[in-house]
């Protein structure tokens, strides 16, 4: 079987261009999921990836609807039932992006600059789900077949927490069901040292607003009087945290999984410096649990950060009010065992507790996502480690991701099978970020990896 | 010299309605003067009163410029030199105002309803401003002249703090110099309690913003060891306060003049309720430094505000970030002797010493007014209290001012006068807030009480 990925890698070489124009073509559409204003970019994506798929030969392609946005699927099912079946997972749509965030080119109009890609989404998801789509066509266009099955899967709201996916999985479980999940959104922490994530981060999303006087007030004739709102916030924004900065909500940790000597042994292998973590960040010193070390603290310890802030007036000039009210975006990072849903409890009861009588408060969840861990001593993980080693040319590090990807968990729990995250993105490719991009060798490396990969899964069962 | 005052007011009540349509059309033009972007609405405003002035007969009508936007000046000096001269300062600029901050009806197209006029604007100031401008048509149409000398000073800058003015003064001080200085530009809690305000809180404004990564991070792959920015400014921002809401920056209150017990029994005579207080704001339950009244809080003690934040995102959905900064607007009033400038090093020490290591922080001044303090028991006072109670037809108290008016301070040391505030707003007329509005009755009562002051300075100045 070496031939067919002898054979298709060669392809996927004498296509690189090619491959990386038609990658633009999908980065130039800003199909951002979390604002109703793009929403016929969004079906606009969707229909740009059904048509591809249909012309590289994938069967059954087709735009699925769910109650949000659609889903794409496609499948190739030509190495027959003895052979394993890999449903690759991947996201279309993206985060919003603007100019005016610190952008040096316009986020929707990619631009190839000193080996990058520079736009929204080249990283996440858009560069990395397109690695299997031309690893498939890398097969298909040259034996005419794949070593194994594989099904493609891409949702277009995982960036607002995939509200859909659940439902649309378990509504076509059988259509959808494979015996190992790929996904492609994570990164490693420099080009030589890949790494396979076996762990990731839950979230509890939320948003809390304050609420003082009815109308924003003139504060000269009525300030001093009444509980500035933002302020009000700000308190009990400040009872989040304790002093160590651990965070103060009652039972928060109760469901933390310790880790074990062994897994902090093999986290400290990768730990960052805190030197390296100033430059990659800007910061001008790390901060956190100081029970930690770098690493374990993005990883494998849940967080609470505050992701937007805002109340009365924002614009130039003073103005001079007591705003009527304030609110702000948390979320929380969540690991092993923690449940999403007592973790909002937690935080509303609270929240609840420290608020005082001269202001109202409302606590909404906004989204939650469990918290997944798998083994890494399994064949499929063993098989991404091997691709990686010659499809890479470097041996992968086994991690736990501090990132969440929701949809993770649930597939695991609906299939029963384990979820190998091969991500070929950088760790500051700056994703969520102004000027985020993806390195070109490492779209192509990753193309004859995840060409690799599959002819791995297919000895594992001739074995 | 009754004679004149008479037929003025029913000169004023028979032209009631024209009044009122004419300062229709002062309301429709938004001369913002915090944004760049509404600079020809301010210059559209300086020249309608221009054109206004020069209409009603009044001499040296001009525009004149400001290293800023312009002052409109006008006299009427036929009173001669034995006879006093009013400066009639007020101001022609507006604050911000957008349908989504909750107006009901668009905040430029003035709309009479229940008695009352809404438009920004309505109240503050133009409103009040208009009053002395009809006053003196109400002489000049009837009698051809009035019992004194008026100078119209109408600044285009008083809702930015004045930054031109106090030079402008003092280039012209010849061209403005009067004997007493009058201010329509303050509130009355009812109209059947008019107000004389004797003193007025001064005012430093800052921004402060926390710089923490240099872009917005993703908040799962590098939150949890980096401090977020807004976590910080909400830290910092607590520590402004102590637990019994008084102020903790240190030194911030060594300059304050004690209130006397005298002081204290005249302001208890005109306190809140804490329903009064409750059912104009709408807040749950007052709040403030227990040692003092509502009444002390608001007007005769000094406040710190946060009048906006800003941080992250704060669109739709969920965006999960550490945010690379967070800023807010802050707003101390302060009272007699305190010196803005000296309160400014203060807060900007005090936050240097609170800073952590882990970000940087700026402070900025954004803009500074002196507090002003006058005594009561002068004519000029007196003068305006008869008016009141012939004019208005009720006998005002003399009260404190929680606003800030910075240019009375200024007036009053440049020129050596008093500076008499007779606001004829009620304390709930929504000025800098939405549905700003101006009681009609008030408008013309205040036009009756402004004539009728002009007489009762005349006749001090006899005696």
């Amino acid at each position: 079987m070496e031939e067919l990925s002898t054979a298709a890698r060669q392809y996927s070489r004498e296509n690189a261009e090619r491959f990386r124009l038609e990658l633009h073509e999908m980065l130039r559409i800003p199909s951002l999921s979390g604002d109703p204003a793009h929403a016929g970019d969004i079906r606009r994506m969707a229909a740009w990836l059904d048509e591809h798929m249909r012309g590289l030969g994938l069967d059954n392609v087709a735009i699925m609807p769910t109650a949000g946005h659609p889903v794409v699927y496609g499948e190739w099912l030509g190495a027959g039932p003895d052979k394993p079946t890999v449903l690759v997972y991947g996201h279309y749509d993206v985060v919003p992006a603007l100019m005016e965030d610190g952008w040096h080119t316009d986020p929707f109009e990619p631009v190839e600059k000193d080996g990058k890609i520079y736009a929204r989404g080249a990283t996440d998801d858009k560069g990395q789900l397109f690695i299997h789509v031309k690893a498939l066509e890398s097969y298909l266009k040259t034996a005419g077949r794949a070593p194994v099955n594989v099904k493609m899967l891409l949702e277009g709201e995982e960036e607002v927490s995939s509200p859909n996916l659940v439902p649309f999985i378990k509504e076509h479980l059988e259509l959808l069901r494979g015996d190992v999940c790929i996904i492609s959104d994570t990164s490693m922490r420099s080009i030589e040292e890949p790494a396979i994530l076996h762990s990731l981060r839950g979230m509890t999303y939320v948003e809390i607003e304050v609420h003082g006087p009815t109308d924003d007030l003139h504060s000269g004739l009525w300030g001093g009087a009444v509980h500035n709102p933002a302020l009000a916030l700000v308190e009990i924004l400040g009872k989040l945290y304790n002093a160590d900065n651990t965070i103060a909500i009652p039972g928060f940790y109760d469901d933390v999984v310790p880790l074990t000597a062994d897994e902090r042994a093999m986290i400290a292998k990768t730990d960052l410096t805190e030197e390296q973590y100033k430059a990659s960040t800007g910061v001008p010193a790390v901060w956190g649990d100081a029970a930690f070390n770098i690493r374990e603290r993005i990883a494998a310890r849940p967080t609470l950060d505050i992701n937007g802030l805002w109340s009365g007036w924002t614009g130039p000039g003073p103005k001079t009010i007591v705003p009527s009210k304030a609110g702000c975006k948390i979320s929380s990072r969540l690991v092993g065992n923690q449940d999403p849903h007592k973790i909002f409890e937690l935080l509303k009861s609270y929240v609840a507790s420290i608020t005082p009588p001269t202001v109202t408060v409302e606590v909404r969840l906004i989204t939650t996502g469990k918290p997944a861990l798998f083994p890494f001593d399994i064949p499929e993980m063993q098989a991404a480690s091997l691709a990686y080693e010659k499809g890479w040319g470097a041996t992968p590090v086994f991690t736990r991701g501090g990132g969440s990807i929701p949809v993770v968990a649930e597939i695991a729990d609906l299939m029963g099978i384990p979820v190998v995250m091969m991500g070929y993105g950088l760790d500051d490719d700056g994703l969520h970020s102004p000027n985020e991009r993806f390195t070109i060798e490492m779209f192509h490396r990753g193309i004859e990896t995840a060409i690799v990969y599959l002819e791995e899964l297919a000895r594992m069962t001739d074995q």
